[in-house]
């Protein structure tokens, strides 16, 4: 038994979408009583830091729905069906922005949400990237628009409200604690 | 028209949880196609830092139902209805911590996943932190373990996967950078 352990009594599957799915567990307590978790499924996701050879930071800027507002973010994306978060990234990156690279380097991962969701996101860097020749298709539904920005023009975009995002937040808080070795 | 907005054709509430709701938006597209959008929504959340006098995070270990496994977080949790969110957070620190405080200062706030979902949060930092001399009573259904550590450790305990979850990994990064000044 893991500690403040939470077994499943019953699981009720609500709702199977594109991206996510929501279920609604009873589960016994560690007191022994009962209670309910809503549980959202995602797939996982990855995000790239992209840095160009003059040191600027790539990011993109794309509606969120669920906000009814454009963010500024670094590209990012959920994983496909048994697809590596390396590959994904690199695919996301090309995708988004049109650069690609060969060389990631692991930055974090987290959970974004572990009261209601699954969704774990892994972050990556690289300062090698390039420029793609050919444009890569993305998702049919996503418009996105690049913004190459210096460390900090991005600190003033958190300032601002348009970097409100937590991979995007965390990946300039680590570019600002990287200058400050 | 904001930039890249997506117009709402049709909105079906699908579920009304404890926590989220969750509804499935038909959308018009930039380019005039339509999409759909799974959103969750989410009351919002607050966190905090607290930090001791002898310079130790007071963290909570805590179940998480929806990775059926705990992780070692920062006080947080969900806001009641039109409730403020420093006031939130103060009651949070207390419920999860049995700690108080009268100052907060302002970290910063994000959205957890954008994409999906409209949850911000608001993260706090207090060093000025006192132990409640009586307990102050939380949700019947959280079960929580308190565990101080130095910021070291907590640095151990991500490398560890312990600690793996945005806020917490965030805060943990704001405290190596406020160290490296």
């Amino acid at each position: 038994m893991k500690k403040f352990e939470e077994t499943t009594i019953k699981s009720e599957q609500i709702f199977t979408g594109k991206v996510i799915q929501l279920h609604v567990d009873q589960v016994r307590l560690p007191n022994g009583e009962t209670s309910t978790r809503e549980i959202i499924k995602h797939p996982g996701a990855v995000a790239v830091i992209p840095i160009t050879k003059d040191n600027k930071i790539v990011f993109v800027e794309q509606y969120r729905k669920p906000l009814e507002k454009s963010l500024v973010e670094i590209p990012a994306g959920k994983l496909e069906d048994g697809e590596n978060p390396e590959t994904a990234a690199i695919r996301e990156l090309e995708e988004e922005t049109g650069y690609t690279t060969n060389e990631l380097s692991f930055v974090t991962s987290f959970y974004t949400s572990p009261g209601f969701a699954d969704e774990l996101i892994t972050i990556y860097i690289t300062d090698t990237i390039e420029k793609l020749t050919e444009h890569v298709a993305g998702d049919d539904d996503e418009f996105v628009e690049i913004i190459e920005l210096t460390l900090d023009e991005a600190k003033q975009y958190v300032e601002d409200g348009r970097i409100q995002d937590a991979k995007t937040n965390y990946a300039i808080l680590y570019l600002h604690a990287l200058e400050r070795r």
